[in-house]
């Protein structure tokens, strides 16, 4: 398994495009319409927000994706299409627009949307605008497309990987967005991948809920699960390998780089939390299960007041722990050992549930870096997990307080 | 019922002091340590946070609670003596102390801290300060006591409420400190209630629980559960009723008082949450029972969006019904009706699920007020809740990201 180039667009046989067409009103400079198109039929499946209310393109899409197949994706940003006027009628329109430009059925189309709730989507713009966007699909569009589906993002996310399965050579990539009401649950934020493998759409479903449970599910940006969350998956079969239709050693390779892919991608997420300026990474271990670790582990990075202690490289490891005393899991303070680390070096801060004296200046100087561990053992069994989050800063406040405008 | 002056010495023959003796280094006009003091033999209960790492002091209160009675409540702020080296000898130490200068015994004395988390107590500053605090006790001395609990709290917290019971007036007086790390879970924050009613030490902790579940529980600043939160009782039976030892009319007046008197405090902890510039009140009703009602609307108050969109005074809805939808309970989007309130006006934002049309203008002029309503009709049931919370500011991230020094 390796990384590679090229984004949504780096398997063989997708095209992807990203214009503005006018969704977003404030800047003309930024893009608002994507587009994916793979040259042939694809297997597809998508997980989505557990979220119970779920925007008008989600139920579309699931619509769609009964049959196990797709050929597309479109998505706006800068509306969300959730609790809106003629929200469903609004994505459909959507996609037959796309659909009429490119000759291909409309239900063969994943929809998604992200931005401000509740308000009607301005489906004429859309309308208006698939023409140019169909006209501008390239092989290597997938830059385009990752910078047309961000709202306040303010890094686009790419990436590819490869791997070998019955010796051909398989490439998974995908383009995602995240910045703002990030607490994925099971589904995750709007994520669209693509693969030249052959695999039936049922793999895919499996393979991709279990990816989002190592990745997505395991960021958290401000603890608001949105109502938009979708990952998405369109595999066209060009490279040739016999179609991995059950469980075996082609799905375990493929479910390991596509973890690798979606890891990466949740990673940039978090880094790119709003107003971020520290990426956290909180690694537990000594666990007796992954799941007593996974709970432990985003219980600190969802703590508002741990990720205002970060912000201001304050070494507040209390914290710490009373994010992992409030989380539900029963375990034994007394045991407990959390250090901070950081490229510059590593303090100690506990051991065995008690404050050890560090010094806060070196600790300030760790804490000052972009990227900053908070590394925790719990002594009492051998598993493990790490959860990615953020900062919170007046950024965060900034952005928030007047999303609208 | 009504309410009172006098705050936690408003019962007869309780005595409270505050002063500053230097757990609190860096201001010696900030009061750091209080005393409360009954004249004679009190039932006496309390309730605790449900943080499974709690503070030294609360273990310690649990173990002199046992019998059912107590006499004085001994506070610092500065220091949460929570995973700190020498914890419980240390709060042991001070309950030592003030008993030695009272001539009390020791395993009469409620105590507790509040402050920064795994930093040793600093135990001779508190044994040397206990004289001077002893000689302070007064009658009226609750504000004291009030300021002497307070860490980034803005304003003192004290009530108090009459009532009638066996045709003897009854009181109960408090005083509660808040602030950050606020999502009480069954205990609560501090809070230390008097009473001259004569109740039983387990008819006490009855209506303490219940009535914790109805104030306090109903709050949220930062969704963080503290280890140090505590609810405690002293109730010396001088009104002269006979006293209450069941379930029956003199509890229910009793609880009804004790109701009022903790959501009081509870609203007050919550206007003054940490860099609040916004009480929010979210009422949820129509709901087919209050567990929902509450559910919901305390997901609403504690959604970090929505706080933000407070703070900028932006009727962004959609973060409240994003809120509610994860909030795990399961409702139907389409009955949901939510306006925004304050005392200057009411704009309805939402009906049926969907966006309403409304004045921008008119909702930011409510939406500025100090006091905001968030009104949610879920159209399904009778059932009601209200909760409250405050908005997410640049000063809370300020207090937050250098908290320690």
């Amino acid at each position: 398994m390796k990384y590679t180039e090229g984004g949504v667009c780096a398997a063989k046989g997708f095209r992807a495009s990203g214009i503005h067409v006018g969704v977003k009103t404030s800047n003309k400079d930024k893009k608002d319409l994507a587009l994916i198109v793979a040259d042939g039929d694809c297997a597809a499946a998508a997980v989505y927000t557990k979220n119970i209310v779920k925007a008008a393109p989600l139920l579309i899409t699931q619509e769609h994706l009964k049959n196990g197949h797709a050929r597309a994706v479109l998505v706006n940003s800068g509306n969300a299409n959730a609790c809106a006027p003629d929200g469903e009628a609004n994505a459909l329109r959507s996609c037959k627009a796309a659909a009429a430009e490119l000759g291909l059925n409309a239900d063969d189309f994943i929809v998604a949307s992200t931005g401000v709730i509740g308000q009607r989507l301005p489906i004429e713009v859309i309308e208006n605008g698939v023409a140019e966007l169909a006209a501008k699909l390239t092989y290597d569009g997938s830059c385009d497309a990752a910078a047309a589906i961000m709202t306040t993002d303010l890094t686009m996310k790419e990436c590819a990987v490869q791997t070998e399965i019955n010796g051909k050579k398989i490439t998974i990539g995908g383009i995602a967005k995240g910045s703002g009401m990030i607490h994925p649950n099971m589904g995750t934020m709007l994520a669209f991948l693509t693969t030249d493998c052959a695999i039936s759409s049922d793999m895919i479903k499996k393979a991709l809920v279990s990816a989002a449970n190592v990745s997505f599910n395991r960021i958290s940006v401000d603890g608001d699960t949105s109502t938009n969350d979708m990952l998405s998956m369109l595999a066209n079969g060009l490279a040739g390998n016999d179609e991995i239709v059950g469980q075996g050693a082609a799905y375990d390779a493929f479910s390991e780089a596509l973890n690798a892919l979606c890891v990466d991608l949740a990673i940039k997420m978090a880094a790119d939390g709003e107003g971020a300026t520290h990426l956290i990474t909180c690694c537990v271990s000594g666990a007796s299960s992954t799941e007593e670790a996974e709970t432990l582990a985003k219980s600190v990075i969802s703590s508002t007041l741990t990720k205002a202690a970060i912000f201001g490289a304050d070494a507040n490891w209390g914290r710490v722990l009373c994010a992992m005393g409030y989380s539900g899991i029963d375990f034994d303070p007394l045991n407990v050992c959390i250090a901070f680390e950081s490229d510059v070096g590593r303090v100690e801060v506990c051991d065995k549930g008690r404050g050890l004296p560090f010094d806060e200046s070196i600790a300030k100087v760790i804490l000052s870096e972009h990227d900053v561990l908070i590394d925790i053992g719990l002594n009492s069994g051998g598993a493990d997990c790490t959860c990615w989050g953020c900062d919170i800063t007046y950024d965060y406040i900034k952005i928030n307080g007047d999303y609208r405008t």
